[in-house]
Formats: C-alpha cells, structure tokens, sequence
C-alpha cells in the first residue's frame, strides 16, 4: 500500500505512488538520481571519507539491494521531498512551527519486515533497542509487528510494557542497573543481561527479595574492534562493559551456587555502533559459540539464547556503501546458531528507526564572514546533537526545488556555541529566508537525546502514514520547561 | 555569615564555621590540603595538561587571590565533604533518590559579588548568562542582587523576566533569533546584539511591527584566538557568530536609513569561553575601543555600550592555575573603557555560576575488565555532558572520608554506550557500594544542557543556604517525561 521511493527522483515518474519501483542505469548498475539532489553524496567532508570526490552520480542503494532496502523518503523529478505520500513541504505549511521530525511509518514498518525475513526459518527475537527513539506511538507500531525490545532502565521498561512488548522478549541491559531496576525486571520476566560482579551479585538479591528466578544472559566482552568512533564502540577490552571473558568460570561457579534464584539461558554481546562489516558479527558470533560449548559442559543445560547485539550501520553519507543488510547479517550466522540449537537475540536499533526520520527545519538566514559562509536554520545541537558529539554525518537538503548552483556552506543552528553545527562544508543552493531543509536519518539518538539547552522547548515529532499525518508527540511549551521549578 | 570554607580540609578546624579563614603554609605560598583530598588535581590526565606530575600538594587558591576568591564548599580534616554548613553526605541521606545537583547560595552571591567589586566604580552593567545554569530560584537571586542578564532566546527572555530582572539591563544575543524572539526584545526594551547583515534587517522589520526603536548594538568579530577548545572559541574568523569587521561600513549606512527604527548604542564581541588569559580580553577590548572610535566618527552619538562579552574559565582542573579574576580582568580594560566614556557590559555565565554546584551521585558498583577498573555511579553523561561533548575535566572526589589508598579508575555512568563517563584515568580510593561522590564545578553548562537519554528522569537540583537546604527544581517523574506524548 506504500509508495517505493528512493531518495533520488523516480525517472519514471513525477511523484511517488504505490505502483512504481526503482530503476536502474543499465551502464552502471547504480541507480541514478539528478546531481542536483546529490551534490553532497559527493563531498569528501568526512574525516575518514572513503571515496573522495565522485563525478559519476550514483545511488545509495546498489542494485542487488534493491530488494531489501525500500525507501519511502525521496525527491520527485521537481526536487520536493516526499514522505510517503505527503510532500513534506504540505506538512511544514500545515505544522507551521519549526523544527519538528518527522517519521514514515511504512520505512519503520519496512525495516522492522526486513529483520523479520532475515530471520524466517530461525528461532528468534527481534529486540528493537529502545534508547535509539522511544517515541511511544513509534514503540507501539514495533510491539504490533512482533517486535521485541531492549532496555537500558527502568524507564524504558515501564515505557516498554505501556507501548504493550511482550515483556518476555525484552532484555535489560546495563552496565550500570540499580536495584530497584533489577528487581523491576525480575518481577516482569524480563531477560537480564549479567554485566559484572556486582551486577551479579545485585540480581541475586534482586532474585531473593522478589521470590522469583531471574532468567539471565551473561554479557562478554569479546575484545573485537568494530572500527568505528571510540564513544560508539563497546566490545573492546577497554570498554566498560561485559565480563572478562578470563573471569567467566568464577561467574558460572557463582550462578550454579545460586541456582534457587538465577537461571543462565544466554550469553550476549555488543560490539558497537554503526558497523558496517558483516565480519565483524560473524567473528564474534564464532567467539561466542565457543563460549557457549564451554558453559554448557559446564553443565548448564537451560542455555539456549544467543545475544549477538545490535550495531549495524545505516548509509548516513549516502556515497552508495555497501552497509549489510539485515539478511546478509544473519545469513553469516544463521547456520551456526541453528546447529547450536539456540535461539538468536538481536539487537537492532537504528537500522530500524534510523532512516524513518528527518529534522525538518526552516532557514533563518544566510551570512558570511568572509573565510566562510553559513546557513542558519532553526534546528540545532539541542534536537540533533551527533554532529558535535560524535562528528556524525547527516545528509542535509532543501525540500523544494532550487537553484541547480552550488557553494559551499556550514549548516549550523542558532544555539550560542560553536559545537551548533548540523553539516560542515555542504555543497547546497543558496537559500532563500524561510525555505525548508531536512536534516535526513534522524530517526535514531537524536530525539531522544535532545535537550532543552538554550531554553529551547522540544520539538513535536510527527508521523506519515500514507496520505495522513498526526503528532505523535507536541511540542514543547515555556511552561512545560518550568513545570519541575519553585515557582 | 557563611562559613568562608576552601576546597580542602582547613588545618585549623574539623568543621567549617563562620569564623574561620584559610591558612597559608608559610614555605610554598600554596594554601596546603590534605594528600588525600587532592589527589587528582595531580594527575596528568588531561590532553593539554600543563603540570605533569606536581608531587608537592598545593591548592587551587594562591595566597594573592585569597581576598577575592571565597569558597563555600570544601573538605573538613575528617574528609567529608560540606556544602556552607551541611556535610553533603547530610542531604544525601535525606533526599535519598542520587544523583542530584546540589548548589551553594553563598557561594553564588560571593562570585557575583566578585564582579560587583571589580566595576566599582566605573557604569557597568554584569550580565549574567542565563544560558549556563536557567534555575528560576538561581536567576532570581541575581536579580536580586542588581544582576542583568544575557539573553540567547525567547524563552530566556521570558524566563528573565518572571525572574525579575530589569529588562533593560539585558541583552538578546544570538546568530540566529527568530522574528518572535527579536520582536518580544523590541517590545521590552532589551538590548540586542546584531550579529549579520540579515538579523540587522529583521531587527528593522520587528521594530517596525512593533512601532518602537531598537536598542541595538553591533557583534563585531575581532579575530581572536582565545585557546580554547574549538567547540568553545567564537571569536575567531571561522566562526558562526558577528559580523565581519571588513563590513562594518555597510552596517553603518544600513543603521543611519533606518535611524527611525534603530538607535545604535553599543558595540559587543565575544571571544568564546574557558578563557584564561587576561591579556585576550585586552586585546579585544582595544581592538573594539577602536571601532568605537571609527563609529562615533561616523557620527553615531548615542553609543555608549562597550560590551566584552563573557568567557572568563574557572579552575575545573584544581592544579592551582591561575585563572585571571573578576577584578583582574576588569582592572585590565577599566581606565580605557572609562576615558572613552563607555559602560561597560561584561557577560559572565560560568565564572559566576560553575563552582557553585556538584552532581552528587551514588556509586553502583566497582568492576574490571582487566586493563581497567572503573567506578559506576548513578550520573551520567544525561547530567553532565561536557566530558565527551568538550573533553572537558571535572574534579571528582568522595563526599565521606575513605581509605588513603588511591588506585586508578574511570568514573563512569550506567548509559548504555561508551561516551557516558565523568571522568578518565582518576586516582581515588576504592569506594563501597552506596558511598556519595561529587562531581564538582557543574553548576555551568549542566543541567542545562541535561537530557532523557535512556529514559532517564532529568535530577533534583538543592540549594544550600547556610545550614538550609531546599528543592529549587523537582526530580523529573517517569509521568512528567511521557506527557507530551500521544498517549
């Protein structure tokens, strides 16, 4: 029921509808969008840019993924920016007050489906990791399609059970848990993932003090590298997470002990953030196979989960790499597990809901200051802070039709520091005072890790669905913000 | 009446009165602590880092500065820790839910009163930036301390004004201010600061809504390098904010066109914060002196504002640095500001709100992963994000006397990726479950620029006064962060 719609113009069509598919260049084998919508696929402004400077014009989605990856955020031959079937621009008149993102519920949906085929044939939880966007409407999409869940507080898991998970396929994970966490998710049957001693220790009272078995997966740290930014990586051996894995006998002893309150059912592990080597999990799986033979002639016979993590990338820069797809991921795996006779948790969070959403924001103004020129727009660090914080990339582009000129401009916010910056160095037309731009792939670890610096009130978030769109959370008001003050 | 309490126990009593004053060892000049209470500011844990290793203990205060720096929080002989005349430990025990932002009221009045004293004297008008710290019960101390305020949105503006501050002694700042927020400053009678050739013309279109004339000043950039972290220096040709001083002639001619509308009072830089050198705000206060006097050639008559901005740096690190205060910086550009006849606007947000506030925190749990020993506490980078956004350093200890036996650790929180700690490579003892440790100097930057990440509720902020303490800001609810939503 859905439109197909890459983020390029259709050649074959004017606007999106539900009957056209991508089409590909016979020559390259890419499909081929105008250079006028691509300009910034193609600027080296990346520190570990790849690909230099690309003359020939190509599409973030290769041909072979054509079947697995379905967009449902693009441009028209015009240049406007759909959503679904929605002109973005139609929204943001409708909307009025700017910034505010804005989701397809067909791109959540369409993701979530891909990890659901990636899975056929297997036994399996698709635990969809909460603290990427915790949006409840978008939460409560994901729990009707199966979907379970991964937690990281007892905020998260009250949230969970509100937007209707089946508690039994969620995971508490954390370095970090307090006891009234723990007990919380012992209480709801949650999985609890073990993170160190005292985490042990401290489910163990939990256990007690509840009158229930906890049903644990022991977190280790497999000491591989994702090669990805040191704050995104967490599985190696520096990380503050997991078990030594040279410690693991003393926790097996230590749960066989406490046998009357803990039953071992998995091992876990994460390796980081935005991977984009299937290699990457088919070593660590490999790793933690071995782990598992090792625990079960120990003889813990209840052991039956995999927890391979989350981590997988998204196209943020749109240059057409090659990030794996859900299927390629558990295909690398799949036999392994199903020999093993376990079952495989997985972990995904933004390659769920990291494409399904977009900051749309409008243009203050343009000025230079003779090195430099700048776009300043409504939106900032305070709703998208990945740029500053971890020097992240979002594609940035107009949602009307433009000049097909380009400079050269920093695309920053109007927060009073230098860290308020959404894109550096990005080739766009110039704008005119008002017009609309979107800071693409925002869906994931930016709402959710907004704040109100600036005194600035949290942007409402907004969800298409086909033709509709409703709030699926309003913004923010002055009085919203004092309401915790001594007034 | 406050008990005048440095950051170190005092040699001449085990608890702080209100008669007590600092003692200077005789041989280093140094205000001397305990090894144990200072162990980290002997660390070389920061990048920059000048010191290296500094094996004799000395403290963060010099003799010369002990008239003018006074502090209100600070360790007594046992090792507690005391906020003016409640041990920490105290309040903690009564609030019980951790971590909670705890705030001196003395201290905040003596660090105001810093700069009131070094304008003595001379018109100036200190404007504080609320942008650091938002507190309504904070801001309406300094209001009521005869503070104005520096302004970066519409909802700081409001927020000023419900704190009582007298609005014509604030300032609208910003690179990038909406037209409701330009036209609410024309309305009340605020300052504003012009900071490009269109926030000029929108400035002209609000005071033309509005039918009344701005109050303008105009943001030139001096093109100076303030040595600082990048994400802190906005006075340098790169940056986003000011107008290129090349151009000035054109804002000039703009300004006289529309002298209906606009009346030009004032010139104003900022260079970027953290700053620890006297001699930059020199600099710039002569380079600004002379576009004065370029200005009123030009025939401007009604300038009389000589705005410097803020960004004078506090001592996070506690190594004894010497930090240029109030009176320095001010004694540095007093007699020039007055012979040109000028008022002087100073914007102060860190220096006079940054040491006046902890994070107090619980700790979790200790574990290793072999390479490294970490601490998990119950904050995190949702509270006090400046160590991973800025590297920034805050001095962390324990608020209970501990075993003088350091170790090396990484003060981490319980959110789940690996950007969440506090602190790297700290000396510190090896702390129980439960104990209370503080991160120090985050009265700047921190709760304001706090999140729900993680579904974490945003904390309690306290205020001591004396040997009262009060709730200004309630803990955010699970309900309070879920009312937005469609639910």
């Amino acid at each position: 029921m859905f439109a197909f719609v890459p983020l390029c113009h259709l050649h074959t069509q004017s606007r999106p509808s539900s009957h056209f598919h991508i089409q590909k260049d016979s020559q390259s084998g890419y499909f081929v969008g105008s250079p006028t919508r691509f300009y910034q696929a193609r600027l080296p402004d990346r520190k570990n840019q790849k690909h230099g400077y690309c003359l020939k014009t190509r599409m973030a989605v290769q041909a072979s993924e054509a079947e697995t990856r379905k967009s449902y955020i693009g441009y028209d031959k015009q240049g406007f920016l759909w959503c679904e079937e929605l002109k973005v621009m139609d929204i943001l008149e409708s909307v009025g007050t700017t910034p505010f993102f804005l989701y397809s519920k067909a791109q959540l949906v369409s993701n979530f489906e891909s990890y659901l085929d990636a899975t056929k044939g297997m036994d399996a939880i698709i635990g969809y990791a909460i603290k990427a966007n915790n949006n409840l409407s978008l939460l409560r999409i994901l729990s009707s399609q199966g979907s379970g869940a991964v937690l990281v507080s007892g905020g998260e898991l009250m949230l969970a059970e509100k937007a209707g998970f089946d508690l039994h396929k969620t995971v508490l994970n954390g370095n970090g848990k307090t006891m009234s966490e723990i007990s919380l998710a012992v209480t709801k049957g949650c999985l609890i993932n073990v993170d160190s001693e005292f985490d042990l220790e401290h489910i163990i009272q939990a256990s007690k003090q509840v009158g229930k078995k906890a049903r644990i997966l022991i977190r280790i740290n497999p000491d591989i590298d994702p090669q990805v930014h040191p704050y995104i990586s967490t599985g190696l051996a520096n990380s503050k997470f997991g078990i030594r894995n040279t410690h693991l006998k003393w926790f097996l002893d230590r749960i066989k002990q406490e046998q009357d309150n803990l039953v071992l059912v998995g091992v876990h592990c994460h390796l980081g953030s935005t991977i984009r080597q299937v290699k990457i999990f088919k070593d660590a799986a490999t790793i933690m196979l071995d782990f598992v033979s090792v625990i079960r002639k120990a003889g813990f016979h209840d052991l039956h989960y995999l927890n391979i993590g989350g981590g997988l990338g998204i196209d943020y820069e749109r240059q057409g790499d090659a990030i794996p797809t859900p299927g390629e991921l558990v295909a690398s795996i799949r036999e392994k597990v199903k020999e093993a006779q376990l079952t495989l948790i997985i972990e995904p969070g933004r390659s769920i809901i990291g494409n399904t959403g977009m900051l749309v924001s409008r243009v203050i103004g343009v000025k230079s200051n003779g090195n430099k020129e700048f776009i300043v727009i409504d939106g900032s660090m305070a709703e998208v802070i990945r740029p500053s914080l971890y020097d992240a990339f979002h594609w940035i582009g107009m949602i009307t039709p433009n000049s097909e000129e380009l400079s050269k401009f920093d695309v920053v916010g109007p927060i009073c520091e230098s860290a308020d910056f959404l894109g550096k160095d990005r080739k766009l037309p110039r704008p005119e005072e008002g017009n609309g731009m979107a800071i693409m792939d925002t869906g994931a670890y930016c709402y959710a890790m907004a704040s109100n610096y600036n005194m600035r009130p949290k942007p409402a978030e907004i969800l298409v669905d086909g033709k509709q769109w409703k709030y699926i959370r309003r913004r923010e008001t002055f009085e919203d913000m004092m309401h915790l003050c001594d007034q």
